[in-house]
Order: C-alpha cells, then structure tokens, then sequence
C-alpha cells in the first residue's frame, strides 16, 4: 500500500468486458461529442460504448461499442446501462424520469440527474444561480403575455424568449425587438408545448467561456478561459487564452464555474458560458459534458476535454489542464453546398501542414458543425487568420481569395 | 479551381460506406499501432477497418470497422480488402505471395510489396543498401556454420547472427560470443527453417531513430531524430529531439531516411533505426509503419505518426512534423506481475498529473508492450524522470520508492 492509495478517489467496481479490470463509460448520444470522447477512450484503454440512434450517427461509424436505441425509452437505456460502470451524455436530451428510472436500477449517472437537471432546465438554472448570488441576465418566468411586457416595461426591449428546455446552438432562443413579435414566438411556442422564460437583451463586450471538471471525491480542475465567437446561436470560433483578459478576471471566472460546479454537484465537465459586460461576467448557459468550447483541448492542452471528462465520471484523478502552446484557435467547420469534404481536405491540408483538421463523418447539411479545425502557435493573429482560412475552405464549398 | 490543385496528389478513387466519398484505409493487423492508427483516422473523418486474429486484439477492441482472419490467407486478405481503398499494415508479417495476390486482384497496397520487401527479408535490406552506397554493419550471408566462423575470423567475436524474416522486438536476433555458441544458434535455426545472416557486432555509442514518410507522390516529411534507449531489444525510453545530437547529424540522419525511402520507394512511414558510432551513422533496421520510436508524436509534434502514416498511404499532403514543444519523452509500459493495469493507473493519475498514459487493452504478460507514457516539457532530465516513474510504477507491479 502506498501513502497515494489513502487519498485517491476509487475506482468504481470495474467489470471490464473480458474480467481484465477496465472500468466501461457508456455515453448516451453518438454525435461528435461522443465520437472525440471515443478517441479519448481509446488512449485511456477504458471500455467505451454509445447509444446511438442509427448506425450512421457520428460516433456509431467509428466507436466499436455502439448500440442502437432510443434515449427516450427506459427499456432502451437500462438495455444499454446494463453493460456499464458509469452512464454518462453527450447531450442533455434525457428526460428526468428516464434518469431516475436508470438509477432506481442500480446504475451510475454522472452527472447525477439532480445535477443534470440545471442544464436541462433553464428556469431551475436561472432560479438556483440566482439563489446562490451568481450575476446572471435578469429574467422572469413567462406563463402569459402579459409577464413578457410586464419584463419588458421593467428591463427594456428587446427581450429574449428561451425555452426552459430542449433548445442548443441556438434553437430555443428569440430575440424579440417588440411586443408583437414576442406575441407572435410565445403563441408558436405554447401550440408546441414549450415553456418560456424571459430573460433581459444583454449588450455583452463579448462572450467567455469556462471549463471545468468536477468528480464525485471533489476535485476540481479548470482548464484556460476563452473567448468563443458565436453567429446566430452557434459557436464558430474559440479563442485562446482569451485575449487580453485580466488575470483577476480569468481567475474570478474559473472560480465562478468551480463554485458552480460544487454548488450544483455536477461530476465530469461543467462549461459556463459568460456574458463578459462593463459591469462585470453574467452566466448565459451551463452544459454539463463536453463542449464546443473545449475542443482546443485536443492539441492545445495536456490532457484533451474528453479524456477529462471520462476521468471524472470513473473517478479517477484529474489531468493537467494547462496550454500547451501559447495560444490555440479553434475554428468550426460549418457545412456548405458541396457535400463532399474529402475532396476539399486535400486542399487544406496542402495549404497549410500544421493546420489540424477534425471531420466528424457527419452527413453535410449547409450550417450543420461537421467539423473542426485548431493551430496552436505563438502569434494568435497569425493562428487565428490559418483556423479561419481553412475552416472556411471546408465549411463554404465556395472558392476562397 | 484553384492554385493547390493543379499541384495537389490526388485522393484515390472514393467509395466511403454511405457514398460520401470518405476515402477507407484497412490495416493488416489489430495490435496497438493499429489501434493508435483507429484513433488518427476518426480524427481525420476517414474510413478505417482492421483485420484481426481475433475479437480480443487491441485494435479489434475499439475499431468499429473489425474483421477477423488470418494475415496469411489469401482469401481473407481478398475479402477484406474487397471493401478497402487502400491496405496497409501494422506488421510486416504478410507473406509476399499474398502480397503479389492482393496487387493482382487490383487492390492498392501501400507500402508496396516491392518496398516492403525490404523490411521483410534483412538479407535483402543489406544488399540493397549496401547497393545504395549506405553505412551498414558488416554482414555475410550464412548457409553453413563455415559461413560464421570465417565471418568472425574476418570481423572479430561476437558475431550477431539474425533470422532473415519474422524477428521483431529482439526475437529472431542472437548475440554470439563464441564458434561453439553460434553453432548452436545455427543448428536451432535449421531446424525451425530459417536463414540466418550474420552481422558485425558494433560497439555502438548509442542508438538513433530516423521516422519519415512518403507519400505515392513524392513528397517526403522527416520527423526530429531520436535516441532510443533499448533493452534486450525491445525499445525502452526515447528522448526527443536527440540529446546533444549536433544540427548536421540530425540533417545527416534525416535526409539518410529520405534518400532510403525515395530509393526503395516506400509509401508510408519508414522508421529507420541506427547506430550512433564514432566512425558515423550504420543503418540498423527498417520499418515500413508506424514505429514504437514515433509514438511521442501524439502529444509532441503537430501531427502524429499514425495520421501521417494514413495520411501518406491516402496520398494526401503529408502533416507539419516540428516538434511541439521543447523536448519528449515516451516510455514504454511493459507488463509486469500485476495482470490490472486499471488498478495502479489511478496511482499514475494522482502523482503526476501532466504525465499522458496510453493502454493498448492487452492481457499483462510479463515484459508484454502493454502500454507507453509521454511527457512532454522544457527540461529532459525531469521530464525523463516523470516518464520513467509513471511506466515503471504502471510496469512493475511492485512498489516504488
């Protein structure tokens, strides 16, 4: 026995798939998220399975672990659980009480449902942020029209309207400049069933984002502060480290989604979108597994946002989460007109032999994420100027200058 | 149409799975430089099968795209790479017959079977580099014992005898100090019918590696050399770039491994292990695939070994191979008595935080390559001493002071 085995986290009760002691990670979803966190598990020789939809899903191509089903149903996801230490998301789609059906059957949910449930409710993350003293837009719950002008007469116009649950990259959130219009959103949201809040137009300097991860004995980690670029709801770039952001104020940020971790006893990764404003970081939204905003991670930092996620969830001691350069850039590739990116890489790749370039395998639809790429280097103009160029060689199918 | 492709080698005909256009590489063996290879490729967004012995090899694990039979049958080989644009190995045990009959079936191999030869048949790599004018270790073929004793009697005891083909990791390798001992080493080879050749031993000052790739193309990409610390044959440590090595050896070495490659027309990755003496470089041995002296290309340079290698047999313009941070180290895991490597990673985990781990998913064996670890940093001597601590505690299954 050494003197480390008193204090490190233990290992889940490890049932690997032919009695050698891997722990197996079973992730619900099988898109991008899930096929990088494959990559990850690969070099972490841990078993890993998904739970796609179709075959064809990104992490169902590549991941020898996939099973088919349907993350709505119980039967499905016990099926699944059942070949597993940990279950684990690659999205936030799960509803409550499937959770709560797969933990009355024994199995390990990381994040745990309670945890999991501030990222899939807005309203429960607006209200329980707001209890604990975390500056967020002000907002109100909308149950008529007349709470969207009440807010709006309080706070000014626009007003953005946001689904309670169900929206991403983008989807859910509307932006109304007047009564009308959010009339007009709240009428189509009550004939799909949605809940609505209401939350103040927030004119933000720009937006960071904070990545951390949390496992059940506690520890924390927290990887740089960055800036993300967002287009109409969707992440297309991510700059690191944020420039010239204050050192108090990247500490001040990665303490904030610490806190936030604990608070809400997330375990795995917690990313923290922040609004930064004159007055100080507002929260915009949590999600509570991998994230767009991480994906520098793969080459930019020592140990990759998916391999700490996977750390986190088993319970295993967390990795480094420095730069590895001294700057990285991220840039997403969107899809364009032409479906064939294969034929495209080509360019790219000649163009520029440090550019590093992720295809997610993903059927290209215009503005679908089907990719990435990331330069890491000193000069983060010169990076930045090498992320956008080829991202946009493969995002536009058009010709480039 | 732009600049870069009038110039730009061109992608093979593309039949992805679902048609679209997603180039498929299978890789002839299922072993760790396979399962590392699985890894590039989901990266890269291409295809990627694997034929396997067995469900249970490391790469069978974790490949979506498995097949299992036997690398010596021509029907197996046939049908796997019925569905493959281009094979490739992870070893060089594919008989040549075989090879000829995948080419006759109009299956692109890469390497070719006339490169790959040469890291089949040592006798072969001799003569021709010998042709070539390139430093080797003094060598005779051996069809009797007079063969040797009149080798010693010209170049001193001992005398290095070696099986034509099928040796790796020290196996198919005898150091012979004496007549009598080599006598025995000849008749014990006979008798399982292989050749032997029998080479000077060279009192080497250390050992170097060279990894490059080429591409069908032509282009070529020299990774930063590297000492390799080798134990009983089988490679231990190597340190990244080459402690000491002076610019022009590392240019000497570099352009060596260029000028054998181009020579012998390999595709690929061409790992060439050499001597380091005072009279100059000698060529060791050739490999025609990702290489255990590359693995350090994960974390440390731009683009890894195992994406250049795909990268290179696709045809596609070959990856930036700089190194990505000051030095590297990467230690090979070698099973000890403890058959659960699960148990003491965690104890890796906890001490050193920025230490990469990789596990290949293999049953522990003694002296067995069941795993490597890379650290990556400014000062070799101590990241030396974090990689030697983290695979020494992960290899011994014994305590550590």
């Amino acid at each position: 026995m050494t003197n480390e085995a008193d204090e490190a986290p233990a290992v889940p009760a490890a049932r690997g798939p032919d009695g050698r002691g891997e722990p197996v990670v079973g992730m619900v979803g099988a898109g991008q998220l899930a096929r990088m966190t494959c990559q990850a598990a690969i070099g972490l020789g841990i078993g890993f399975r998904v739970l796609a939809a179709d075959a064809g899903e990104s992490a169902a191509q590549v991941c020898a672990g996939a099973s088919i089903g349907d993350y709505r149903s119980s039967a499905d996801l016990l099926a699944f659980a059942a070949g597993c230490d940990v279950v684990t998301f690659d999205h936030e789609q799960v509803p409550g009480p499937q959770l709560a059906a797969l933990q009355r059957a024994g199995s390990t949910v990381r994040p745990e449902p309670g945890a999991l449930h501030f990222a899939q409710d807005k309203r429960a993350m607006r209200e329980r942020l707001a209890a604990l003293g975390i500056a967020c837009p002000r907002f109100a719950t909308v149950a008529g029209d007349g709470d969207i002008t009440r807010f709006a007469a309080a706070h000014g116009w626009p007003v953005v309207l946001k689904a309670v649950s169900g929206g991403y990259d983008g989807r859910g959130v509307w932006v109304c400049a007047t009564a009308s219009e959010a009339a007009e959103v709240a009428t189509r949201a009550r004939a799909r069933g949605l809940q609505l809040i209401a939350e103040e137009y927030v004119a933000f300097e720009r937006e960071l984002a904070a990545l951390v991860a949390r496992s059940p004995s506690g520890q924390g980690a927290a990887y740089p502060i960055v800036q993300t670029v967002q287009r109409d709801g969707i992440c297309h770039e991510v700059l690191v480290p944020a420039p010239g952001l204050s050192l108090g104020r990247q500490a001040e940020a990665q303490r904030l989604a610490l806190t936030i971790a604990a608070e809400l006893g997330v375990t795995g990764l917690l990313a923290v979108e922040l609004f930064e404003t004159a007055a100080g970081l507002l929260v915009n939204e949590l999600a509570m597994r991998p994230h767009n905003c991480g994906h520098w991670t793969i080459e930019g930092s020592r140990t990759s946002q998916f391999e700490q996620h996977l750390r986190a969830v088993l319970d295993l001691p967390l990795g480094a989460t420095g730069l590895a350069g001294r700057h990285a850039v991220m840039v997403n590739v969107l899809g364009g007109d032409d479906p064939d990116l294969h034929d495209r890489l080509i360019h790219v790749l000649a163009a520029d032999p440090g550019v590093k370039v992720h295809l997610y395998g993903k059927v290209v639809r215009p503005g679908r994420k089907v990719g990435h790429v990331t330069v890491i280097g000193a000069d983060i103009a010169q990076i930045g100027d090498r992320a956008r160029r080829a991202a946009s060689y493969l995002s536009l199918g058009t010709e480039q200058p």
